[in-house]
C-alpha cells in the first residue's frame, strides 16, 4: 500500500488499513466531544468579583509554574532526544521515527497536563459560583464532572490518535516507533507528577505548619501568605500531574499491547489492540453524558454508576469486536502459534474482560480502604482517642493491608491472562491492559472531580461570598473527590503492572534479536544475559530494583519536607515584617510564596527524575541484561506495593481527619483532631507526591531498559564487546545519580534548618 | 569408612573425616568457654534484697512465658515433623535424618533462646548491683559483655557442632539432612522472634500509653502494673528471640554453604565451609576476652574494637586455611568445574573476606544511621521542633535511605562473590556467608549487651536502691545497647540474603533432579518450572513475594496494637479497682499483666507464623515452581529493604528521643519531647517486632520451598501429575492463611475497642 509510505517491513492489508483509519477518526471525534464539554464548562456563571479575583491569582500562579516547568523539561527533552537518536536502530527510518514520536508523546503528555490544569482553574470558580444558585448541588456536580469529561476525552483522544497514526504510517515498524512515543509520554508525565506533587504538598504542609499549628488560623485563611500557593498546588499537582500521568498510562499500555500484538501475529496483531480502546472512547462518552446528580443520592454513587455502566458496555462491545475481527483459530496466524488451542476470539474476549473486571475490583477495594463509611477508616478514626502514635500505626496497617490485596488482585489478573493465553500469554496480558483502558475516560473524569471540588471550596472560603448551604455542598463534593482520587491511583498502578509485564516480553525479544546478530561469543559472556531469578545476578537486580523504589519514595518525601521548610520561613517572615496581616488590614504577598515553591519544586524534581532514567542505565551496562531484567521485576513488584501502600495510608488518614471534623471522637479542636491532623500531614507527601509518582517511574524505567537493551548486548558480546565502555557508561550513570543526591542533600533551605534567621513570630 | 555408618552415598576420606572431627571438638570447646563465662557472670554480687525481689519477679515471668511458648511450639513442631516425614525423599535414611535433625535444629534454637533469656535475667541484677560498687562502670560493662559472650559461645558452639555431626554421620547425604536442621532452627527462631517481639512491645507500648501518657508517671515506675511485664518483655523479646534468631542465622548460613559446597565439589566441598566458622569460634573467644572497658573510652568504641580485631584475625586465619586446605586448581574437583579458571584458594579467600568486610560495613552504616552522634538522628531530633508529623516523616526518610544503602552493600557483596566464583558462583556466595559467620560470636555478645543494660536500669529504677552515679553508668550502657541492637539486625538480614541466594542454587538443583526422574512430560506442563523473570508467572511470583513481606509486617504491627490494648485496659482497671496504687501503699498485680501479655502474644504469633509456612506451599503447588522461585526472589528483595527500613527508622526515633531527653530542643517535658515520644512509640513495633522477624521469615520460606520443590514437580509432571491434587493442596494452604487472618481480625481486645468498660481512671 503506497499510503504507508514510510513502512519498510510488512504493510497492512487494505481492509485493516481502513479499520485503523476509522479508529483514528473515532479518536478525533473524542477530541471534538471534549471540546463541546469544555465549551459547556466555560459557559457557566463566574460568581462574584472577589471570587474571580482569587481565581485569577490561582490561574496566574499555575500558568507561571507550568511555563517554567515547560522550559526545564524542554532542555531535558532535547538531551534525551539526542541520546535516543544515538541508540542502535535497525535503519534510519526507525531511528528518526522513534525520536520524532518521542517528542510527540512528550508534547501530548505536557499538553494534556496543561489542559487539565487550565480547565480546572477555570472550572473551580464556576463550581463555586454554581453552588450558590438554586439546585446548586446538581449544577456544581455537573460542571465538576463535565470538566473531568473534557480532560478525559482529550486523554483518550490524543492517546489513541497518536498510536493510530504511528500504525498507519509505519505499519510493520510501528512497534519500535511506539517505544519512543510511550517513552516521551511517560518521561514527561513522571516529571509532572513529581514536580507537581512536590509543589502541591510543599505549599500545603508549609501553609498548615505556620497557619494551623503556629498561628492557629483556619485552612484557606486569606491571611496566610501560602494560601494561594496551596490552591495553585492543587491544580499543578492533582490536575496537571494527574492528567499527564493518566495519559501516559493510556499511551504506554496501548503501546505495549501493539508491540505484543505485532510480536505474536505480525502486522495483523496491530488491529485488535486499537479497536478495544476505540470502543472505550464510545463508552466513555456515554459514561460522561449519563452522569447526572440526583437529589438524595450520594455523589460517589452517581459516579460509580457511570463507571459500572460504561464498563459493562465496553465488555459487551469488545466481545462483539473480538468475534467479528478475530479469526476462528490460531492456525491462521501461522505455524508458530498453531500449537495454541482454543478460539482466539474467546481468549481475547476473556482477556479484555479480565482487565475491565480488574478496574472494577480495584475501584471497590480502594473505596473500601479509604472511604469514611467503611471499617478501615473508622478504625483509624477510633485510634485517634489514644493519640497520634496509634493513628500513625493504624494508618500504616491499613496501607500495608490494602497494598497486599491490591497486589494479589493485580497478580491474579496477570496470571489469569497468562493461563488463558497459552503461547500468546504476553499478548493476553497486554489485552487485559487494553480492557483496563476502556475505563480510562471515565476514570479521568472521576479524578479531576476531586481537585476541582477542593479548589472550589478554597475559593468559596477565601472570598467569603458563599453561604452555609453552598459551603455544605462543596464540602460533600470535596469528600467524594478524596475517594475518587485514591481510586485513580489504584487503576494507574494496575496499568503499570500490566504494561510492564507485557513490555517484558518485548524486552526479551529485543535481546534475542540483538543476540542473533552476534557471532563468536564466548559462553562466559553469556552470563550477562541470564534472567533466571535463581541466578545471583538476576537476584541482585531484583534487590536493586526494590531499593530504587525505596530511594525514590524517600527522595520525594524529603523534597517535600525541604520545600515546605522554605514556605514556613517565608510565611513567618511576612507575618513578622509586614504589619497588619494578622489583623486582615494588609494582604500578604501571595506571589512570593508561589515563586519560592515554583523554584524549589522544579529544583527538587531533578534528583528523582535523574534516578529513574539513569538507574536502569547503570544496572544494564554495569551488571548486564539479566540483572536489568531482575531490576525491572523488583521495581515492578515493590513499586506496586509501595504505591498502593502510600496512596491508601494517606487516603485513610485524610478521611479519618474528616471523620473527626464531622463531629466524631470529640470533633474539631479535640486531642483526637490534633492526632488525626498529624496523621494527615504525614500522609500528604505519601499520597500526593511519592505514591502516585511510582506509577510513571515504573514505566519510564521499563522503557529506558527496552531502549538500551540492544546497546547493552552490543557492548557485552561479539566484536564490539568492551568491558571498558560498558563500565564507563555505567559509572557515568552512577556518578550522575550520586551527584544529584549529594546536591539535593546540600540544599540549605530545610524544615530543620535553624541557620535561617526567620524564627516563628509568635501569635498572641 | 565404617564410622560414617549411615552414609549411603560417597563418604569422606580419612583425612577429611579427622578434620571434621576436629571442627566438632572446637565447637564443643566453644561450649566449654561459654560455660566458664556463665560461671563468672553468676559469681558476681546480687545487690540488695529489693533488687533481688524485682529480678525474681522478672525471672519468673520470663520463665513462665517461655514454658507456655514451648508447649505451643511443641505441638507445631510435631505437626511439621510429620509433614516433613511425608515429603518425598531419596530413601528412608534421608527421610528419617531430615526429620530427626529438624527436631534437633528446633531444639537447639529453643535452647539457645532459653539460655539467652535465663542468663540475661540473672545478669540484669548483677549488672545493676555492680554499678553500685567502686569501679562500677568497668565491672558492670564486663558482666554485661561476658553475659553476651556466654550466649555467643553457645550459639556458635551448638550451630557448628550440629552441622559437624550431620556431616560426620551422613557424609554425602548430609545436604538433605541439613535442610531439616536449618528448617527446624529457622522455624522456631521465627516463632520466638514474633512471639517475643509482640510480648515486649505490647507490654512496652501498653505501659507507656497508660503510665506516661494518661497518668504522667515515669517509665519503670513500680506503681504501673505493666512494669514487670515490660521488663519480662525485654528478656523474652530482645534476649530469647534475638538469641534464637542469631542461632538460626548461623545454622542456616552454614547449612547453605555446606549444601552448595557439596553441589560444587561433592563430599570434599563439605570441608572448607566448616573450617571457616571454626576459625570464627577461635576469634570470637579472643574478641570476648579482649573486651575490657577503659576509663574515658565510650562503651561503643570498646565493643567496636573487639569486633574489628576479631574480624581481622578471622580474615588472616581464613586465608591461611584456604591455602592449606584447598587444592591449587579447580581441575582437581573433577571435569565439571575444570572450565573455571583461577586459584580456588584465592577465590575462597576473597569470598570469605567479602563476607567479613560486609559485616564491618553494615556495622558502620547502621551505627551512622541510628547513632546519636551522627547527622541522621540529629536531623530527626531537629524536626521535633516542628512537631510529631515532621518527626515521623524524617524518621521514615532515614529508614528508607539506610535501607537502600544497606541493600546496595549486600547486593554488591553478592555480586562480587558471584563474579569471583565463575562457575562455582553460588558456592562463593555461600562462602561469603561463612565469612560473615566468623563474626557472629562477637555480634551475639554485642547484642545481648543491650537488653541486659536496659533491664539493669529498670531494676535499679524500680528498687530505688541505686545512687545517681550508678544510674548514670547504667544510662550510658543502655544507650550503647540501643545501637548494638540495631547493628545485629543489619547483620542478621545480611545473612538472610546470602543464605537465601545460596539456597536458591540448591532449589534449582532440587527441581532439576526431580525433573530428571520424570519421563513423558508434555512441553505445556513445563511452563510451571520456568523461573525466568520475564515470564509472567515468575513476575506474579515476585509480586506475591513482595506482598507477603508487606502483609507479615502489617500483621505483626497490628498484633502489637491489639495486645497493647489489652494491657491498657488491665492497667486502667487496676488503677481504678485497687485502692492505694497511685499513692504507692498497695502493690499492683504485676502477674496479671504478665499473664495477659503471655496469652495474647502466643495467640498472635499464630497468624504470621502460619503465613510464613503456608504461603510458599500455596504459591508452589498453585502456580508452580517458577512462580515459587519468583516469590522467593520478591520476598528476599522486599524483605531486605523492609527489615532494614523498619529497624533503622525505629532506631533513629528511639535515639532522637534520647537526644531530646539529654536536654536538646527543650529537653524532657517540652513539646519537642512529646513529638519524639510519638515517634518512638511508632518505632517500637517497627524495630522490635516486625523488622527483626523478617529475617527468619525469609529463611523459613526459602527452606519450605526447598523442601516442597520435589513434591511440586511430582504432582505437576509425569505419571503422578494431577492438577486436582495440586490445587487442593494450594487451596488448603490458602484457606489456612485466610482463616488465621480472619480469626485474628475478629479478636475483640484492641486498642480501638470501646466496648470494654475499662475507661481511663483519670489521674489528678
Amino acid at each position: 500500500m503506497s499510503r504507508q509510505f514510510l513502512a519498510e517491513g510488512p504493510v497492512l492489508s487494505g481492509g485493516d488499513y481502513s479499520i485503523v483509519a476509522v479508529v483514528a477518526v473515532v479518536a478525533l471525534a473524542a477530541l471534538v466531544v471534549g471540546y463541546f464539554l469544555l465549551k459547556e464548562v466555560l459557559a457557566a456563571g463566574q460568581g462574584t468579583e472577589k471570587m474571580q479575583e482569587i481565581a485569577k491569582a490561582v490561574q496566574e500562579g499555575a500558568a507561571a509554574y507550568l511555563k517554567r516547568q515547560r522550559n526545564t523539561l524542554a532542555i531535558f527533552g532535547v538531551v534525551v532526544f539526542l541520546l535516543l537518536f544515538a541508540l542502535p536502530a535497525e535503519d534510519l527510518n526507525e531511528r528518526i521515527g522513534r525520536s520524532i514520536f518521542f517528542l510527540v508523546g512528550a508534547g501530548f503528555s505536557f499538553a494534556i497536563g496543561y489542559l487539565g490544569m487550565w480547565l480546572a482553574t477555570q472550572a473551580n470558580l464556576r463550581v463555586a459560583a454554581a453552588s450558590r444558585e438554586d439546585g446548586g448541588r446538581e449544577k456544581a456536580m455537573r460542571i465538576a464532572f463535565r470538566t473531568g469529561g473534557a480532560v478525559g476525552m482529550a486523554t483518550v483522544g490524543l492517546g489513541l490518535f497518536g498510536a493510530a497514526v504511528v500504525v498507519l504510517v509505519y505499519a510493520g515498524q510501528a512497534p519500535k516507533v511506539l517505544e519512543g512515543f510511550g517513552f516521551g509520554a511517560a518521561l514527561i508525565a513522571m516529571f509532572m507528577r513529581v514536580g507537581g506533587g512536590i509543589f502541591t504538598k510543599a505549599a500545603d504542609v508549609g501553609a498548615d505548619l505556620v497557619g494551623k499549628v503556629e498561628q492557629n488560623i483556619p485552612e484557606d485563611d486569606p491571611r496566610n501568605a501560602a494560601t494561594i500557593a496551596d490552591n495553585v498546588g492543587d491544580n499543578v499537582g492533582d490536575c496537571a500531574g494527574m492528567a499527564a500521568d493518566l495519559f501516559e498510562s493510556y499511551a504506554v499500555t496501548l503501546v505495549a499491547a501493539l508491540i505484543l500484538g505485532s510480536v505474536a501475529f505480525g502486522v495483523d496483531g496491530l488491529l485488535f489492540p486499537l479497536i478495544v480502546p476505540a470502543i472505550g472512547v464510545i463508552t466513555a462518552v456515554i459514561g460522561v453524558y449519563i452522569t447526572k446528580a440526583k437529589v438524595g443520592e450520594s455523589g460517589l454513587t452517581t459516579i460509580n454508576k457511570a463507571f459500572y455502566i460504561s464498563a459493562v458496555i465496553s465488555a459487551v462491545l469488545s466481545t462483539i469486536a473480538a468475534f467479528v475481527f478475530l479469526p476462528g483459530t490460531f492456525a491462521d496466524f501461522g505455524t508458530e502459534f498453531a500449537a495454541t488451542t482454543g478460539n482466539p476470539a474467546v481468549i481475547a474476549t476473556l482477556s479484555v474482560i479480565i482487565g475491565i473486571v480488574l478496574a472494577g475490583v480495584i475501584l471497590w477495594l480502594t473505596g473500601y480502604f479509604t472511604g469514611t463509611e467503611y471499617k478501615p477508616v473508622k478504625d483509624v478514626g477510633q485510634t485517634s482517642e489514644t493519640g497520634a502514635a496509634t493513628v500513625i500505626l493504624s494508618g500504616l496497617s491499613v496501607g500495608f493491608e490494602s497494598a497486599v490485596y491490591t497486589a494479589i488482585v493485580i497478580g491474579g489478573a496477570v496470571f489469569g491472562a497468562y493461563l488463558l493465553g497459552g503461547s500468546v500469554a504476553l499478548f493476553a496480558v497486554a489485552l487485559a491492559g487494553t480492557g483496563l483502558l476502556t475505563t480510562v475516560g471515565v476514570i479521568v473524569a472521576m479524578d479531576t472531580f476531586g481537585p476541582v471540588s477542593d479548589n472550589a471550596q478554597g475559593i468559596a472560603e477565601m472570598s467569603g461570598d458563599v453561604d452555609e448551604k453552598a459551603a455544605g455542598i462543596l464540602t460533600e463534593l470535596d469528600a467524594v473527590g478524596n475517594t475518587t482520587k485514591a481510586i485513580t491511583k489504584g487503576i494507574a498502578i494496575a496499568t503499570a503492572v500490566l504494561a510492564a509485564t507485557a513490555l517484558f516480553g518485548s524486552y526479551q525479544d529485543s535481546i534475542r534479536q540483538a543476540l542473533e546478530g552476534v557471532t563468536g561469543a564466548s559462553t562466559d559472556a553469556m552470563k550477562w544475559f541470564v534472567s533466571d531469578i535463581v541466578s545471583p545476578n538476576t537476584l541482585v537486580g531484583v534487590l536493586l530494583g526494590a531499593a530504587v523504589v525505596f530511594l525514590f519514595s524517600g527522595l520525594a518525601i524529603n523534597a517535600v519536607s525541604r520545600a515546605a521548610g522554605a514556605v514556613v520561613y517565608e510565611v513567618r517572615r511576612q507575618f513578622r515584617d509586614i504589619p497588619g496581616i494578622m489583623e486582615g488590614t494588609t494582604r500578604p504577598e501571595y506571589g512570593r510564596v508561589v515563586d519560592i515553591v515554583t523554584r524549589d519544586s522544579l529544583r527538587e524534581l531533578t534528583t528523582p527524575g535523574l534516578l529513574a532514567v539513569f538507574a536502569p542505565i547503570a544496572v544494564g551496562f554495569g551488571l548486564g541484561t539479566g540483572a536489568l531484567a531482575g531490576y525491572l521485576g523488583g521495581a515492578i513488584a515493590t513499586g506496586t506495593l509501595m504505591a498502593v501502600f502510600l496512596a491508601n495510608s494517606g487516603g485513610a488518614w485524610d478521611n479519618a481527619k474528616k471523620l473527626v471534623e464531622d463531629g466524631n471522637h470529640g470533633g474539631k479542636g479535640s486531642p483526637a483532631h490534633e492526632a488525626t491532623v498529624i496523621g494527615d500531614t504525614v500522609g500528604d507527601p505519601f499520597k500526593d507526591t511519592a505514591g502516585p509518582a511510582i506509577n510513571p517511574l515504573i514505566k519510564v524505567m521499563n522503557l529506558v531498559s527496552l531502549l538500551i537493551a540492544p546497546a547493552v548486548v552490543q557492548f557485552s558480546i561479539g566484536e564490539d564487546a568492551s568491558l571498558g565502555i560498558r563500565l564507563a557508561i555505567s559509572l557515568v550513570a552512577v556518578a550522575i545519580i550520586v551527584a544529584a543526591i549529594v546536591v539535593s542533600k546540600r540544599r540549605s533551605t530545610s524544615i530543620t534548618d535553624t541557620s535561617n534567621d526567620a524564627e516563628p513570630a509568635k501569635a498572641s
